[in-house]
């Protein structure tokens, strides 16, 4: 059965997914960047920006579980880019250039409509107004029986998880602290909406957990 | 210089220091007591209750730093025992038993004022009713040049930390989810407030982390 996952989701010690002050320079926030240090020397990632000789071993391997099985994606509209409001720059096309490395339909959580955006690769962005219900939908229409995987950023997991529609969430927590910014999980009671720890994989730059819901 | 540190204060993946619902028999709250799976097995733990061939290796290399340099203990009257409010009954004298295992002067933080117990084995109860600088002022003269440790719970380190009286924090991160209770940082901003992430000891069953303060 078609399963909603999100990956490669990271988090710092004091539970930060991004953080103060983002910007172009800066999408992820001062000091969101680094929450990712242990994903960026990955084979996995090195691939996705064409290189080669990644690191192998637990790290990349999780990293790699992203994607695998995918038919469709959903992010919020501060993952696709910068710009707030309505679309002042319809140039803008995602950060990942002419090749996105999704190769299938992504949509994007908005409150501005836009046209649906052909990349290369198999990439389209669908921009949707209807809410997240709405978006599952269509990414679960356009998945069939494969997954469809959750971007992010954090806004968009916690209200997913907090509508429990997430099935699988893996946390990659980042021996960083933030202080401020995106807190992933606060005012969320994920014991309460039927999440368990299923899957603790510690590493020497990151703490890897797995959170499933549990059926009701 | 003597220094203020906390040790083996284990927090929940949602950051949860003791879970909800504290009671005389699950004083530290619904799964609380989860928390500190990491910490049973060591041979610091066991043997601190009497047993040997306890585990050894990381674990118990970090578990056994507490106590270890310290002259002086402060902790929350809710550590102390599940008494609230007025000192009811006299005859509770700590969860310990008649030789708790901290041998020296420990400052019990209260509303409510209560002569002095003597124990066993060096360590003598004080009850402090003028707040969390009068504790560390009298922790500290008891010290001398031995350091002060905090034992917790939640709140009492949260306060500390707000008041950047706390050198050294080590928190053991367990694979659980609590859901909701006392969360340790929630509010906090750590980094603000100078705090830094000074090491990352990840194990099989808990991920290590030390942060300390930033002299400003």
């Amino acid at each position: 059965m078609s399963r909603v996952r999100v990956h490669n989701f990271s988090i710092s010690i004091d539970g930060y997914g991004a953080g103060p002050r983002q910007t172009r320079e800066e999408p992820l926030g001062v000091g969101g960047e680094e929450l990712h240090s242990w994903f960026f020397p990955t084979d996995m990632f090195q691939r996705m920006i064409g290189n080669v000789g990644g690191t192998t071993g637990a790290d990349n391997d999780i990293a790699a579980r992203s994607g695998t099985g995918v038919g469709a994606y959903i992010m919020g509209r501060n993952m696709f880019g910068p710009i707030r409001g309505p679309w002042t720059d319809e140039d803008w096309r995602g950060w990942w250039g002419k090749n996105p490395p999704y190769h299938s339909p992504v949509f994007v959580l908005t409150q501005h409509a836009r046209s649906s955006i052909e990349m290369q690769g198999g990439t389209t962005f669908h921009f949707v107004t209807g809410g997240i219900h709405e978006a599952m939908d269509r990414a679960k229409a356009a998945a069939g029986e494969m997954d469809v995987q959750i971007g992010g950023g954090v806004s968009t997991v916690r209200q997913y998880l907090e509508a429990r529609l997430i099935d699988e969430l893996h946390l990659a927590i980042a021996p960083k602290l933030l202080g401020s910014g995106e807190h992933l999980l606060h005012g969320l009671d994920l014991t309460a909406l039927g999440y368990t720890c299923a899957s603790h994989v510690p590493t020497a730059v990151a703490t890897h957990v797995t959170l499933t819901k549990t059926e009701s």
